[in-house]
């Protein structure tokens, strides 16, 4: 097919890439793959992609989420583990009515139990897990999806931690994603979502103590789901009392 | 097609009618049309296909939804609207609760905006509406779903509130119902989801101004599904840390 | 949960399993395992639990499916494999205006390349395949639906051929089931579509060359997927032009 | 949010636009609104926002849908009405591999009924409709996606055929309008589906009667449409027998 080549010159979409931060700073183990903080990973890629991109986390005042920042935003990548808990509930209703609004979110592994991806679920979002650093293998099962882009058949992940069904999330609009684990287990592990006028992206991999945010398939899908998440101008909502007169439909 | 003649004798499913039960009380017009509640009406025609039916009000202690009365619901229905805010968050939580582990649950009509509801699909759940007593017709979009057994091709409800789109719920997992309003509006008014191991009905008719419940069509379609929302005994499902062994996949 | 304990005496619905019947011939093999074919497994289950079951097979005259077994069958069970090219495509054509008039379709396994399966999907249906005796688990995704009633949050089947994901399908509007095996892939197993008023569901597990269709959760799930199949006497649909007049709306 | 502003310089997608041509050559009414065939209309627009736009008709050659034409198609377009029988079975099969491949295609109105689109399906696609020239609105209940980009919340088109429910269709992956009739019907009038690794959208406005494919708004959602359906370079895929050695996965 005619290959679509572009350059992204235009920094467009803005991406802030907010992390939780408190592993890579406390364990030792994961501050060596992560100086920086797995944050920084991901946003280095993500300004190669041409995005405007910056960061936040959890210790800045407002978690890094003010509203300025916010409004700023036209995709919220997430990635939190040990602090769920510590994540203001202001903070998440402001995220979570900037995503019914129309910013992208994208929940990253662990980031499934955050607050805000288990609000916007309507579930409890648990899930088996296994710390083995087992192989996983990520299968496309949607091959002509925009975040499939790129990718081969499947990749896989030399060491993971497992993450196991029963998820209990709502049946994704598009499922683009299902990992195979060595240990015997499957994942829906690419799930897309619509809420409001917000797009949701919830994708599996990814570990602290494994360097999967510097593998190139990882990198790209989430890329992809960047793209794929951005807000389009679409219709001005507006809800209440609409008093169209009979008259006016004869 | 051979009919599937049975009679139910098993007084199964175990249906609870919650009604918010305030405007029946306080508005004269509403009292004259349901001198015992909504609750009641709709209740009464459960009992009559042989489920084993009670009732529970907001002003009842605990709402009439205590721990032992929702772990005997296969089925909640809820109907609220001037006071949704009066309903405890704890009552909300447990509600919730019961519905991942399996129970069925219908809002009806304005019980769009409730905490549960809400709770539930994760967005506003915002719309508009108008009430000028115009006609509406129900469509039926997916013939061959049990909840539009019995059901003709459409059903027309000569006076009701208009409720039109955009209405902001997460698309369901099968759509049922279209709306058509006398004044230019559609709506999405049977939407059918699973989240957990419950599954979640939304019905739009009814509204406390107008004897809906009393009409056959909105009684059958009730009735259809509480029987569609009632649980299966699935698979136990164990969250949480999974300890298989590889060996034992080799 | 209340048991919904009930005896089925009415025969309902009415079942007809069809199978190729070759394999069964002629590989000494296959047919000591299944000696009257594999629709006689399935059949003797089906029966077992009250439902109505005839056979039918493709050497018999319009291969079992004449137009008066169709109009008596509720939900039609299909297995072939070597020889879908030998279906006539009028017998297709009639089984296809049946589902859509609302008679259930169940595929099982190689199924999926069968001409009617291929014709409801609009897609190849093709998949990756491997036959090594490998061990398969099917996991439950979906363990709030009526076709996981009484399964655990797994099963296994010791020795399987391989199915994987490509599958090209359109996406379930339900999946129930994925797969793991043990070499590495992953596949939609138990998938659930509606097609005009007819329900169809892909059940993957099942090969002449295993004792398949014997094992407990494998018949379990077959019949569980015929009761959710079974039509509802829903709208009668008319199609074409439709003279209302506007005047009527008003 | 930040408008993301680009110059579409790379002439990308490359769009055929498919018309059967007939009516605008026969009917005098017809070929006075459409005095260069509807194709020419919708094509002027697609050229003005920068895609490589070509034309085909069921007249010329092969339909103008050439092996070489289809292979420098991205997104196809059809219309069809009174000749969707002529449309030889060997086009029809050329068209339907490419969309397996990746090829979007969009059926306009009538195209319901093309055999390309009913094949992609699976059902019938039978609908009901009145030709009596009533108004149309066309809601948008999905704004948050891409296709709704740039519209209001409704769009009215004055003088329209109406097209009602039931549309025998597989229940949309994606519901992004849904329409409403002066003469009480409603319909699903913007649908998206993945089949293979294209997709397709069906779009109910437009009828050779009258000048719909002048209108903005409609316009506008076909252009929108297109980039939609734009395919993206996801995996190649290799069915059938993938001999992975068990010993790789351990």
């Amino acid at each position: 097919m005619a290959e679509k080549r572009s350059i992204n010159m235009t920094h467009w979409p803005r991406v802030t890439v907010w992390n939780e931060y408190r592993h890579e700073k406390t364990d030792e183990k994961v501050g060596q793959i992560y100086p920086d903080g797995m944050h920084q990973a991901i946003a280095r890629h993500l300004r190669g992609e041409g995005f405007a991109v910056r960061t936040a986390t959890l210790d800045e005042p407002e978690h890094g989420l003010t509203a300025e920042v916010l409004s700023q935003t036209d995709v919220l990548t997430w990635w939190g583990h040990m602090a769920h808990d510590q994540v203001r509930d202001e903070i998440v209703d402001r995220v979570y009515q900037r995503v019914l609004d129309g910013m992208g979110l994208m929940a990253l592994h662990s980031g499934h139990s955050s607050k805000i991806f288990r609000r916007l679920m309507g579930t409890s979002c648990d899930l088996k897990w296994r710390e083995i650093g087992e192989k996983e293998r990520v299968w496309v099962v949607e091959p002509g999806h925009p975040i499939a882009d790129g990718l081969g058949e499947y990749f896989e992940i030399p060491r993971a931690e497992m993450y196991g069904e029963r998820f209990d999330i709502p049946a994704p609009d598009t499922l683009v994603f299902v990992s195979w684990f060595q240990g015997g287990e499957v994942f829906r592990s690419g799930c897309c979502y619509q809420r409001g006028k917000g797009r949701v992206f919830y994708f599996r991999p990814g570990h602290e103590s494994y360097p999967i945010y510097y593998q190139p398939e990882v990198l790209r899908v989430i890329a992809n789901a960047v793209r794929w998440a951005a807000p389009v101008p679409g219709p001005e909502i507006i809800f209440g009392e609409h008093p169209t007169p009979l008259e006016a439909m004869r």
